[in-house]
């Protein structure tokens, strides 16, 4: 059951993902390929670059079809439904901050599998939460918005803390891996909901 | 001979590609470091990619220097003869669109010799194809020219499916491979002719 | 002794291109986060795609937490002592002409361990002393400094250059390294010293 959850998140999350890629570059009103380029930048994104830089080749989406089939479904959900799903921000959001923390534990766990360093392990991980959406903020020039004004990435550090501490003291890696997706995911919730931001570091 | 006309075929495609760089970057008013950069990334990018996402590494243009000093020589020709190759457009669009059958054809390719899912080796032979003129665009802060207006993945993608089907038809793989190349090759010169887009899918 | 010094120009170089990240962050009002991950970029892009594209994987910032916890105090020290520093950019300069040098050597030298051709290995030499500061524009939207006014690049290619035609008359490496190193910082210090850039190269 445990092991279905967590499909279930990935699933979720990459279609989340997708359809946060299919809006911005519908915003850029980019033509039907463009917006499925995009949609796969921000889903696969972060874990292409994982993988490309701990060498675990091929990278994992290509190991299979199932990530592009899903992606490719997602991206013309998103395009024929646009209205409806514009009014599901909020289920949309949910499932995002779900899949924000799950591939951020997917990362480090590989990481570990890799014996590389805990701090490597937590960069690691917000790498492949975090550069997706980074990426395709930069394929739109776009200033990528997880660099200005909200706490995305401050949430994967702090979930992967949370996930290098208890794995001292929690003998079960399942129940640590939900702890610090649930971290992840609340930290994002709250953020969102209470307008969080990082700290000003500017002097006049 | 099929041999030849290929390589022939790869180092033309190399060299258009290089040009096209060459030709975005003077556009930016880069200097002739900055545009020789440009001209790598646009007829390597698109390989460079492929080989680290699947893991057939050093990746294939750092083997030798062949195209090191075919993209260098491009470019040097491209600067000093700006005006007489800008009234060659119509012969450096034809080198393109055989380029990128050529690229496209090299990246499927690859991916069916490391025994990757079909979609997966069209999107891979897509990405070789495409991908350079992605990080051309992206290097210049420019949104990709092919995420807007032109049928240019599309020719890719419909030629990859071609040579999915026909493989299973035709023993002769060269054969697959020069009807998979005038595929993406006719689609692109038609396109660029009748000024072929993708279907508007916006919704008021 | 020579092995030392060079670890210092390691550190030193590190934590000067990280600072360049850290202003070039600060001056797009990026958050705490976003001016961490430019510092990252900036100091570990170069060496990262350069270790991506020969397969000398994990790369190699990833092998230790060195390289991580450097980056992550020099962004600190950055952000809390911004007039300070601001008034040592010269010394910064220095400091960055060494590090430019160094990781160019370091560049080359895993190509030539890796058995690729000279003009490969200064290609390569060349990627990992400047892309860090490529993707740090173009990850805040830049069109990339170094392809427009400084010669950056330039003194990276005469650098590896000297190298390649030193090695074939003097038999220390170290010497060959350290003249190498020489070169690219004094082209590089001499070039903002008397503002040289590269030749014009359009025609009117």
């Amino acid at each position: 059951m445990g092991l279905k959850f967590l499909g279930l998140i990935d699933i979720l999350g990459t279609v989340s993902f997708a359809i946060s890629g299919v809006y911005a570059a519908m915003q850029k009103k980019l033509d039907a390929f463009g917006v499925l380029v995009i949609a796969f930048v921000t889903a696969l994104g972060g874990g292409t670059l994982r993988d490309m830089m701990i060498g675990d080749l091929p990278v994992q989406w290509m190991r299979n079809a199932d990530y592009a089939i899903i992606i490719s479904l997602a991206t013309g959900i998103g395009i024929l439904f646009q209205k409806t799903i514009r009014n599901l921000q909020k289920t949309l959001l949910v499932f995002d901050s779900l899949g924000l923390g799950f591939f951020t534990v997917l990362g480090i766990q590989k990481g570990l599998s890799f014996q590389l360093d805990p701090v490597i392990c937590i960069a690691l991980g917000t790498i492949t939460g975090c550069f997706g959406g980074v990426l395709r903020d930069i394929a739109l020039t776009n200033i990528p918005l997880i660099f200005q004004k909200e706490i995305y990435a401050t949430a994967c550090i702090l979930g992967g803390c949370v996930y290098m501490i208890l794995i001292h003291f929690i003998s079960d890696t399942h129940v640590v891996e939900l702890m610090s997706i649930l971290t992840i995911f609340l930290i994002r919730l709250l953020a969102v909901r209470f307008k969080l931001t990082l700290p000003a570091i500017y002097r006049s």
